[in-house]
C-alpha cells in the first residue's frame, strides 16, 4: 500500500476501480498514524470529486429481509445504469439475526454486479469510530462515480441517528406483523425515518402488509410532529421482486420536493461533522493529558454518585488542561 | 449579593429560605466571572444537601393548558404536604402562545403557596446557558428542601432533550383533538415522554378526550420500539381539578418500578453533564483562541459548502490550538 502515491490512487479511483476503491477504504478504516496521514491527503485529493450520489440510510429489525431487499434495490438501479455503493455500520460485534453483510452470500448477485460495490462494516470499532470512516468511505464511493450510495445499519443501536446524520433520504424497514417487531429495535428510530416501507407483502402475508402500512400511516399521522415532509408508507416484496421500483420513486419525489431542504441538511451535516471532530479531537487531547488522564476516573466516579457537582468537576480538570 | 458569605447564603438556602434560594438562583444565572466563582462555590456547598427531589419535565404545544395543569398538579402536591418549585426553560425569546411562566398571574394560586417556589426562565440565553443554569437551579432547590421538582419547557425547539436530560420522567400533555396539534411540536419530543396526559378532558371534550387517549395508546404501542416501561396515555382536566391525582401515582408507579432504571439514569445524566461541560469549555477555549477565531468562519463556511473535508478543518484547527 505504501507504494502507491497519493496521486495515482486518487487517478484510479476517480477512473472507477474497485480494487483501488477498496484499498482506500482499508487506509481509511487504519488506526495507524501513518496510515492516516495518508488516508487525509487521499481525501483532500478526492474531495472535489465527492458529493454526486443520492445517499440512502436504510435500517429494520433483524428478519425484515434487509439484504433481500438492498439487493432486490440495488440490481434495480444498476439494471437502470446506476453505480450502487453499498455501506454498512455496525458498531456491536455481537448481531442477533440482522444480516448486515458478514453474509456475502446473501447478496451473491448484487456482489456479482459490475456495477455494485459491497462494503462490510469495520470489525471492533465504536459507534464514533464506524460512523466517522464510513462518511469518509461514502465520500470515496462518490468519487469512484457510485450514484447511489447505500448506508445499511442494523436498527438495535444508536448507529441510526450516526447514519441519519450523513444520508440524504433515510429508509425504514417493516415487517407485515405491524408493531410487534418494532419492540426488538431502538425506540426513536421511526422518527428519523423519511420512507417507511413494509416488507414481505407476498403470500398469504398481502393482507398483514396492508393492514400494517394503514396502521403505522395513522400512527405516524398522529405522532410525527411537524417537519414538512410527511413519510409515507409503502408496501414491497423484495423477494418476489415487487414494488422495488415504487421504492425508488418515492426517493425520488423525496428529493424533488425537498431539493432545497437537503441542500441545508447537507450543509448542517457538514457543519455538525466538524464540530463532532472538534469536539472529539479536544476531548481525546484531554484524555490524552497524564495528569488528566489520572484523575479523571475518580472525578467521574465522584460526579456518577453524585457527591460531585459535573461543573465542578469539569472546571477543575479544564483549568489543569488548558493552564498547562 | 456580595456582603454575604457563602457559607451564610448556604445556610439560609438548605433552611428553607426562599428569598435566598431566589437570589442563589440569579447569581447561578449570572454571566459575570466573579459571580460564577460564587456560585460554584455555593454549588459546591450544597451539593450534599441536594438529589432527594423527584425531577418531573413538563412539556406540551401551545394551547395545551400546561400553567393550569402545572398549578393544579403543584396545588395537589403541597395539599399533601410536598414542596414544589417549578423551574422554567424556554431558550427562545419568541413565544407564541405558550406560557412558560411569563405572565405569572396564571399560576396565581400556586404563586401565593408557601410550599411553592416558581422561578421563571432566564431570559435571552442559548440552549445550553440555560439547560447549565436549570440543572444548577434544580439542585439549589433540591438543598432548600423542594422534594418535587417541575421543569416546565415549551415544546417547539430542541429544550425537550436538554430537559429529558435533567429529569426522573418526562410528561408529555396533549389536547382531545388527536394528532393536529402535534404538528406544532418539535419531532421526537414523543420518543422523550414517559407519560403522556390528554388534558382538557371535561365538558363537551370528553368525549374527544377518550378518543385521542385510545389513539394514542394505539399508535404508542405500534412505533415505539423498545424500552421497558411502556408510556401510558391518562387523561385529566386540570380546569376541574380531576384526573390531577391519577398522573401524580402514575408518576409514583414509574419510579417504584423504574426504581433502578432511575438510579442509572441519574448517574448517565450526571456522566453525559460532565462532559458536555468538558466539551463545552475546550470548545469555548478553541472558539477564543485569536489565531483560531481568525480562521475559524473561513473554514466552516468551506465545510458547509462542501469544499473542504470537515475531517482536514478540524485537523488543522486542532493543530493550531494544541500546538500553541
Amino acid at each position: 500500500m505504501t507504494a502507491e502515491t497519493i496521486e495515482g490512487m486518487a487517478a484510479q479511483i476517480r477512473g472507477g476501480d474497485r480494487r483501488a476503491l477498496a484499498r482506500a477504504i482499508t487506509l481509511v478504516e487504519s488506526r495507524r498514524s501513518d496510515h492516516r496521514d495518508r488516508a487525509e491527503a487521499l481525501l483532500e485529493a478526492l474531495a472535489p470529486a465527492a458529493g454526486g450520489a443520492i445517499r440512502i440510510g436504510i435500517s429494520g429489525p433483524p428478519g425484515v429481509g434487509k439484504s433481500t431487499f438492498i439487493e432486490a434495490f440495488g440490481l434495480h438501479l444498476t439494471g437502470q445504469g446506476h453505480r450502487v455503493a453499498v455501506l454498512a455500520v455496525d458498531p456491536s460485534s455481537q448481531r442477533s439475526g440482522g444480516s448486515i453483510l458478514g453474509d456475502k452470500t446473501r447478496m451473491e448477485l448484487l456482489t456479482r454486479d459490475p456495477a455494485a460495490f459491497i462494503r462490510p462494516s469495520p470489525a471492533g470499532a465504536t459507534l464514533g469510530g464506524v460512523a466517522r470512516r464510513t462518511r469518509e468511505s461514502l465520500l470515496l464511493c462518490e468519487a469512484a462515480g457510485y450514484d447511489v450510495v447505500v448506508v445499511e445499519t442494523v436498527g438495535v443501536g444508536q448507529s441510526e441517528t450516526a447514519v441519519a446524520q450523513m444520508v440524504d433520504v433515510f429508509l425504514l424497514l417493516l415487517m407485515p406483523g405491524a408493531g410487534d417487531e418494532l419492540q426488538g429495535i431502538k425506540r426513536g428510530i421511526v422518527e428519523v425515518a423519511d420512507i417507511l416501507v413494509v416488507n414481505k407483502a407476498d403470500g398469504d402475508q398481502k393482507g398483514a402488509a396492508n393492514h400494517a402500512a394503514a396502521e403505522y400511516r395513522h400512527a405516524l399521522a398522529l405522532l410525527r410532529g411537524s417537519g414538512g415532509w410527511a413519510p409515507p408508507v409503502l408496501q414491497c416484496s423484495a423477494l418476489e421482486n415487487r414494488g422495488i421500483d415504487a421504492v425508488w420513486d418515492m426517493i425520488g419525489r423525496f428529493r424533488a420536493e425537498m431539493a432545497e431542504a437537503l441542500a441545508v441538511r447537507r450543509a448542517d451535516q457538514a457543519r455538525g461533522w466538524l464540530w463532532r471532530e472538534l469536539g472529539d479531537g479536544l476531548l481525546d487531547a484531554l484524555r490524552g493529558h497524564p495528569a488528566i488522564a489520572a484523575a479523571l476516573p475518580a472525578l467521574e466516579a465522584e460526579v456518577a454518585a453524585g457527591r460531585l457537582l459535573p461543573t465542578l468537576a469539569a472546571r477543575r480538570l479544564l483549568e489543569r488542561f488548558l493552564g498547562s
